[in-house]
Protein backbone atom coordinates (compact mmCIF):
# COMPACT_ATOMS: atom_id res chain seq x y z
CA UNK A 1 0.00 0.00 0.00
CA UNK A 2 3.14 2.05 0.87
CA UNK A 3 4.38 1.50 -3.01
CA UNK A 4 0.92 2.58 -4.48
CA UNK A 5 0.46 5.74 -2.10
CA UNK A 6 4.39 6.96 -3.00
CA UNK A 7 3.39 5.98 -7.08
CA UNK A 8 -0.17 7.59 -7.02
CA UNK A 9 1.63 10.91 -5.02
CA UNK A 10 3.93 11.02 -7.83
CA UNK A 11 1.59 10.57 -10.37
CA UNK A 12 -0.57 13.18 -9.26
CA UNK A 13 2.24 15.68 -9.12
CA UNK A 14 2.93 14.89 -12.65
CA UNK A 15 -0.65 15.34 -13.65
CA UNK A 16 -2.77 16.57 -11.79
CA UNK A 17 -3.34 20.02 -14.18
CA UNK A 18 -4.97 17.30 -16.43
CA UNK A 19 -7.86 16.58 -13.42
CA UNK A 20 -10.89 18.42 -12.55
CA UNK A 21 -11.02 20.53 -9.87
CA UNK A 22 -13.22 18.05 -7.71
CA UNK A 23 -10.57 15.24 -8.30
CA UNK A 24 -7.85 17.37 -7.26
CA UNK A 25 -9.60 17.80 -3.94
CA UNK A 26 -10.11 14.44 -3.45
CA UNK A 27 -6.64 13.42 -4.41
CA UNK A 28 -5.28 15.30 -2.38
CA UNK A 29 -6.98 15.13 0.36
CA UNK A 30 -6.77 11.17 0.37
CA UNK A 31 -3.11 10.65 -0.81
CA UNK A 32 -1.44 14.09 0.69
CA UNK A 33 -3.71 14.38 3.84
CA UNK A 34 -4.77 10.97 4.54
CA UNK A 35 -7.58 11.68 5.01
CA UNK A 36 -9.97 8.41 5.00
CA UNK A 37 -13.08 8.27 2.79
CA UNK A 38 -15.64 8.28 5.06
CA UNK A 39 -13.96 11.91 6.26
CA UNK A 40 -13.76 12.90 2.70
CA UNK A 41 -17.28 12.11 1.77
CA UNK A 42 -18.56 14.35 5.17
CA UNK A 43 -16.48 17.43 4.22
CA UNK A 44 -18.32 17.05 0.79
CA UNK A 45 -21.42 15.80 1.44
CA UNK A 46 -21.74 12.75 -0.81
CA UNK A 47 -21.59 9.26 0.08
CA UNK A 48 -18.52 7.54 0.62
CA UNK A 49 -18.93 5.60 -2.04
CA UNK A 50 -19.70 8.35 -4.50
CA UNK A 51 -16.11 9.55 -3.26
CA UNK A 52 -14.29 5.76 -3.29
CA UNK A 53 -15.66 5.69 -7.15
CA UNK A 54 -14.35 9.33 -7.92
CA UNK A 55 -10.58 8.43 -6.70
CA UNK A 56 -10.74 4.58 -8.13
CA UNK A 57 -11.41 6.44 -11.95
CA UNK A 58 -9.12 9.60 -11.13
CA UNK A 59 -6.09 6.69 -10.56
CA UNK A 60 -7.31 4.98 -13.50
CA UNK A 61 -6.98 8.45 -15.31
CA UNK A 62 -3.16 8.84 -13.78
CA UNK A 63 -2.32 5.48 -14.92
CA UNK A 64 -3.34 5.70 -18.44
CA UNK A 65 -1.58 9.15 -18.71
CA UNK A 66 1.45 8.03 -17.14
CA UNK A 67 0.69 5.04 -20.00
CA UNK A 68 1.20 7.55 -22.68
CA UNK A 69 3.60 10.03 -21.76
CA UNK A 70 6.14 8.23 -19.19
CA UNK A 71 6.41 11.25 -17.26
CA UNK A 72 6.89 9.75 -13.98
CA UNK A 73 9.24 6.97 -15.83
CA UNK A 74 11.52 9.71 -17.64
CA UNK A 75 11.58 11.21 -14.20
CA UNK A 76 12.91 8.16 -12.61
CA UNK A 77 15.37 7.84 -15.35
CA UNK A 78 16.42 11.44 -15.49
CA UNK A 79 16.96 11.36 -11.66
CA UNK A 80 18.95 8.08 -11.66
CA UNK A 81 21.36 9.22 -14.02
CA UNK A 82 21.68 12.68 -12.09
CA UNK A 83 22.85 10.95 -9.15
CA UNK A 84 25.59 9.11 -11.00
CA UNK A 85 26.61 12.24 -12.31
CA UNK A 86 26.53 13.99 -8.92
CA UNK A 87 28.18 11.31 -7.07
CA UNK A 88 31.11 11.78 -10.49
CA UNK A 89 31.38 15.16 -9.57
CA UNK A 90 31.87 15.00 -6.00
CA UNK A 91 34.87 12.15 -6.72
CA UNK A 92 37.17 14.31 -7.42
CA UNK A 93 39.02 14.01 -10.48
CA UNK A 94 35.75 12.40 -12.87
CA UNK A 95 36.63 11.19 -16.05
CA UNK A 96 35.03 13.22 -18.62
CA UNK A 97 34.48 10.24 -20.86
CA UNK A 98 32.22 8.64 -18.26
CA UNK A 99 30.61 12.05 -17.73
CA UNK A 100 29.97 12.64 -21.60
CA UNK A 101 27.96 9.56 -21.65
CA UNK A 102 25.57 10.37 -18.82
CA UNK A 103 25.27 13.38 -19.91
CA UNK A 104 24.32 11.69 -23.39
CA UNK A 105 21.85 9.28 -21.90
CA UNK A 106 20.31 12.21 -20.09
CA UNK A 107 19.70 13.96 -23.51
CA UNK A 108 18.40 11.01 -25.39
CA UNK A 109 15.60 11.03 -22.33
CA UNK A 110 13.96 14.30 -23.82
CA UNK B 1 4.78 30.83 -40.01
CA UNK B 2 7.60 28.46 -39.79
CA UNK B 3 8.08 29.59 -36.49
CA UNK B 4 4.31 27.97 -35.86
CA UNK B 5 5.32 24.89 -37.77
CA UNK B 6 7.95 24.23 -35.78
CA UNK B 7 6.56 24.50 -32.71
CA UNK B 8 3.36 22.84 -33.62
CA UNK B 9 6.10 19.84 -34.68
CA UNK B 10 7.32 19.88 -31.11
CA UNK B 11 4.12 19.80 -29.56
CA UNK B 12 3.03 17.44 -31.47
CA UNK B 13 5.64 15.18 -30.99
CA UNK B 14 5.34 15.55 -27.26
CA UNK B 15 1.30 15.20 -26.81
CA UNK B 16 0.35 12.83 -30.10
CA UNK B 17 -0.17 10.24 -27.46
CA UNK B 18 -2.98 12.15 -25.79
CA UNK B 19 -4.92 12.87 -29.63
CA UNK B 20 -7.33 10.86 -31.49
CA UNK B 21 -5.99 8.85 -34.58
CA UNK B 22 -8.29 10.79 -36.62
CA UNK B 23 -6.54 14.06 -35.20
CA UNK B 24 -2.86 12.35 -35.23
CA UNK B 25 -3.25 11.79 -39.23
CA UNK B 26 -4.49 14.76 -40.18
CA UNK B 27 -2.02 16.39 -38.18
CA UNK B 28 1.03 14.30 -39.50
CA UNK B 29 -0.11 14.82 -42.99
CA UNK B 30 -0.29 18.41 -42.51
CA UNK B 31 2.61 19.51 -40.12
CA UNK B 32 5.16 16.39 -41.05
CA UNK B 33 4.16 15.51 -44.47
CA UNK B 34 3.29 19.10 -45.51
CA UNK B 35 0.38 18.25 -47.00
CA UNK B 36 -2.10 20.92 -48.50
CA UNK B 37 -6.03 20.78 -46.51
CA UNK B 38 -7.20 20.30 -49.80
CA UNK B 39 -4.45 16.99 -50.11
CA UNK B 40 -5.90 15.68 -46.59
CA UNK B 41 -9.96 16.57 -47.61
CA UNK B 42 -9.09 14.52 -50.99
CA UNK B 43 -7.07 11.56 -48.87
CA UNK B 44 -10.09 11.48 -46.75
CA UNK B 45 -13.33 12.06 -48.78
CA UNK B 46 -14.33 15.00 -46.44
CA UNK B 47 -14.33 19.06 -46.98
CA UNK B 48 -11.51 21.24 -46.88
CA UNK B 49 -13.40 23.17 -44.34
CA UNK B 50 -13.76 19.59 -41.91
CA UNK B 51 -10.23 18.83 -41.96
CA UNK B 52 -9.36 22.80 -41.15
CA UNK B 53 -11.92 22.79 -38.10
CA UNK B 54 -10.24 19.79 -37.01
CA UNK B 55 -6.38 21.07 -37.12
CA UNK B 56 -7.47 24.01 -35.81
CA UNK B 57 -9.23 22.22 -32.80
CA UNK B 58 -6.27 20.14 -32.51
CA UNK B 59 -3.79 22.92 -32.46
CA UNK B 60 -5.65 24.59 -29.76
CA UNK B 61 -5.70 21.45 -28.03
CA UNK B 62 -1.88 21.09 -28.25
CA UNK B 63 -1.50 24.78 -26.44
CA UNK B 64 -4.04 23.45 -23.70
CA UNK B 65 -2.17 20.62 -22.77
CA UNK B 66 1.42 22.63 -22.71
CA UNK B 67 -0.12 25.22 -21.06
CA UNK B 68 -0.83 22.57 -18.22
CA UNK B 69 2.08 20.32 -18.41
CA UNK B 70 5.02 22.33 -20.07
CA UNK B 71 6.69 19.83 -21.84
CA UNK B 72 7.93 21.70 -24.44
CA UNK B 73 9.17 24.42 -21.84
CA UNK B 74 10.97 22.09 -19.83
CA UNK B 75 12.56 20.10 -23.00
CA UNK B 76 13.78 23.69 -24.01
CA UNK B 77 14.94 24.07 -20.98
CA UNK B 78 16.81 21.17 -20.26
CA UNK B 79 17.88 21.12 -23.78
CA UNK B 80 19.74 24.37 -22.68
CA UNK B 81 21.39 22.87 -19.95
CA UNK B 82 22.40 20.03 -21.72
CA UNK B 83 24.49 22.35 -24.06
CA UNK B 84 26.30 24.46 -21.48
CA UNK B 85 27.66 21.29 -19.51
CA UNK B 86 28.61 19.37 -22.92
CA UNK B 87 30.29 22.61 -23.48
CA UNK B 88 31.98 22.64 -20.74
CA UNK B 89 32.93 19.43 -21.00
CA UNK B 90 34.82 20.14 -24.31
CA UNK B 91 36.74 22.34 -22.69
CA UNK B 92 38.78 20.03 -21.36
CA UNK B 93 39.20 20.60 -17.30
CA UNK B 94 35.88 22.36 -16.76
CA UNK B 95 35.17 24.02 -13.19
CA UNK B 96 33.62 21.43 -10.64
CA UNK B 97 31.83 24.12 -9.31
CA UNK B 98 30.22 25.30 -12.53
CA UNK B 99 28.78 21.56 -13.32
CA UNK B 100 27.61 21.09 -10.42
CA UNK B 101 25.53 24.17 -10.51
CA UNK B 102 24.34 23.25 -14.36
CA UNK B 103 23.30 19.42 -13.07
CA UNK B 104 21.76 21.23 -9.92
CA UNK B 105 19.78 23.45 -12.36
CA UNK B 106 19.03 20.13 -14.44
CA UNK B 107 17.87 18.60 -11.40
CA UNK B 108 15.17 21.54 -10.46
CA UNK B 109 13.39 21.02 -13.99
CA UNK B 110 11.99 18.02 -12.92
Amino acid sequence: MLEKTTRMNYLYDFYQSLLTPKQRSYMSLYYLDDFSLGEIAEEYDVSRQAVYDNIKRTEAMLEEYEEKLLLFHKFQERSKLIAEIKVMLQEGSPSREALEEAVAELEKLD
